[in-house]
């Protein structure tokens, strides 16, 4: 992925400067707008024109090598309702903001999609998505999930969570939503990815657990906001979760489940595949237990996931420190860091106080800081890792 | 295996006689008395120097190399108590038989086992060991089941029974006795392998259990009638359930079960290891899921069993024809097999007419010829394999 911007440099702004910067965001956001998701096409354009000349193209009717007349005239019709002006605006207003390669939040793992890499993600939340997603786990499977499958999906948020592990889901009914509640329910970090804009609810009923996941996690898609879900964007999504994620654990699935679909993906792009047991009478696990045969591993729990993908000595590690440098560290975060006390647990008012920030912006980076291995949770409050 | 008694054959009588073969065998008989299920040593004196020579040894107190004085004392105290001729008489007099390897009733996958090959087998039940062995899978697990593994035993022992499996298991509590009334049920040929003599009932309300196997199947043991069982014994009798069958599959098993064992026995054996995975909540499926994450394979009804165990595609096999040759079976089996109607079926009332023998003695034939592919079974009635 190292096209005319140069190392993916679009937030990297020292020899353009700001204008050309903006310029480049700005493309990104209408060819959010334009593309389907996945679509490897306009990936391809956009990693050898760049994500301007792209735009440029489409606007001019230039039409590059590859593109039939159908689908080029297709890009045209949508590019000319583009607005991404007003789409910056709608996630500014939202609280939120659009995330592009080479940001230092663009997470860059998502580069293994290759051209079938988003051209950039619109994101609600306060925590980093780099830094969530960097140890990250994602539980999928099947919407109509038994009592069995809702029940495990929860155990096993709730358990990631714990023990600092970023739970990553699709906001659906059933597994998701319980994976979701599970990693929440212990005040831990979960990414929501969505098939439609971060500002549609969907599904409906799922409008107050959205909230409560931009609250305290993120809302990640990469439509723009107000787009609506489709049968290929919940495919296209899929390969989303799969990419951010260390590994896939597919908790409850028929033969013919979504959640296989983001398995594969997983196993494509190198993820570790995991999937749930369950009883051989139920067809509700018949999916996970065929990708048991074929390559998944079984798993029973968090430490089975975290045995996999944690890092060679996982339990070693997080008695030996963080997984990245301090001095990486955003400047908030290293604040809020440096507030926590040598000795003993905070909770986060005091920890903002120190960190002279608000106290949701502290939680935040607190959850930051715990994905990457700096601090953990004792019940409400927050100490440093031994 | 190939001491002095000459490619094993104490059946084969030929050149020595039936005096010589009846020595050999009342041997055997004496040596099974005597020696503990899978004592090597005593396997490697029987290989190396015969069964009779190594019980003129033992009652001649002449000690072959290997024998510590104090082993050698306590396989002395048991040869004086031994009496291989009324051990005989009451085998015989339970309608069973003492079959010794080289028998042509042998089922020479227990040579496998080497030096911790069995002696001798005790057996009650009309159908051939050998040719009901020949098609066979183990079905092992937890005494102390739940009711979901009795279930699923029960359809597993069922669902191989009418495919023309035969299901061995050890007759215990649970899973065992579940897969064994599956079976039974269709009316298919089960083998029971105890850890105790073939005229004991254990546990004791298994006993009309028991009755049932040995009237439509095999009660089989390497202990001598009227042995109990001992710990010891258990896991010996273990290694002959996974060597006598094409592959063992653990239905429900905690961590520590005796089940493994016969897991393990089945995996250095090279046997086909299979495990039946079940709710991750519930600690009788812990076993079954360790062994899937180690090396078995996750199977979620028979047709995965099948497609293991069957030769390279069975299930063309089925249809084209049996395993042996016609030449080879006993000259009862082809009177049976002779009897059944090229076109359409008959119940075996016909056929034992036909075959000019009791209709009890042409149902265990019928077993023996299913179990090789001749013909199956539809309802109540046998018909030609297409």
């Amino acid at each position: 992925m190292t096209g005319p911007e140069g190392a993916d440099a679009d937030g990297a702004t020292a020899a353009a400067g700001p204008g050309r910067e903006r310029q480049r965001r700005l493309a990104r956001a209408a060819l959010a707008r334009v593309a389907e998701p996945g679509d490897e096409l306009v990936g391809r354009w956009v990693d050898e024109l760049g994500p301007e000349e792209t735009w440029r193209a489409l606007r001019e009717d230039r039409r590059p090598a590859g593109a039939t007349p159908e689908r080029w005239a297709g890009l045209r019709l949508r590019a000319e309702r583009a607005a991404p002006e007003r789409d910056l605006s709608v996630i500014a207003a939202l609280g939120g903001r659009f995330v592009c390669p080479g940001d230092r939040e663009w997470p860059s793992q998502l580069d293994d999609l290759g051209w079938a890499r988003p051209v950039g993600l619109w994101v609600r939340g306060r925590c980093s998505l780099r830094f969530v997603a960097l140890r990250s786990v994602a539980l999928v499977g099947a919407r109509a999930c038994s009592e069995y499958g809702a029940h495990v999906a929860a155990e096993l948020g709730m358990a990631l969570a714990e023990r600092g592990w970023t739970v990553v889901s699709g906001a659906a009914y059933g597994i998701d939503g319980a994976a979701h509640r599970g990693a929440l329910a212990v005040g831990g970090a979960t990414i929501a990815v969505l098939a439609c804009g971060v500002d549609v609810s969907y599904p409906a009923a799922h409008r107050e657990l959205l909230g409560r996941i931009a609250e305290s996690g993120l809302v990640v898609a990469e439509l723009a906001p107000g787009d609506h879900p489709t049968r290929a964007r919940f495919v296209q999504r899929n390969r989303v979760i799969a990419a951010l994620t260390r590994g896939t654990v597919v908790v409850e699935a028929a033969r013919r489940s979504g959640a296989l679909i983001t398995a594969r993906h997983a196993g494509r792009l190198g993820r570790h595949l995991m999937a749930v047991p369950g009883p051989v009478t139920s067809g509700l696990s018949a999916g996970a237990h065929r990708l048991i045969r074929e390559d998944a591993t079984l798993v029973g729990g968090a430490g089975d996931i975290i045995e996999l993908v944690g890092e060679m000595g996982e339990l070693a590690r997080e008695e030996s420190g963080p997984v990245v440098s301090r001095d990486l560290l955003a400047p908030q975060a290293a604040r809020v860091l440096d507030a926590v006390p040598a000795v003993g647990a905070a909770d986060a008012e005091e920890l903002a106080r120190g960190a002279c920030t608000s106290r949701e912006a502290a939680i935040a980076r607190l959850h930051e800081l715990s994905s990457l291995g700096f601090v953990e949770r004792v019940g409400d409050r927050w100490q440093l890792c031994r």
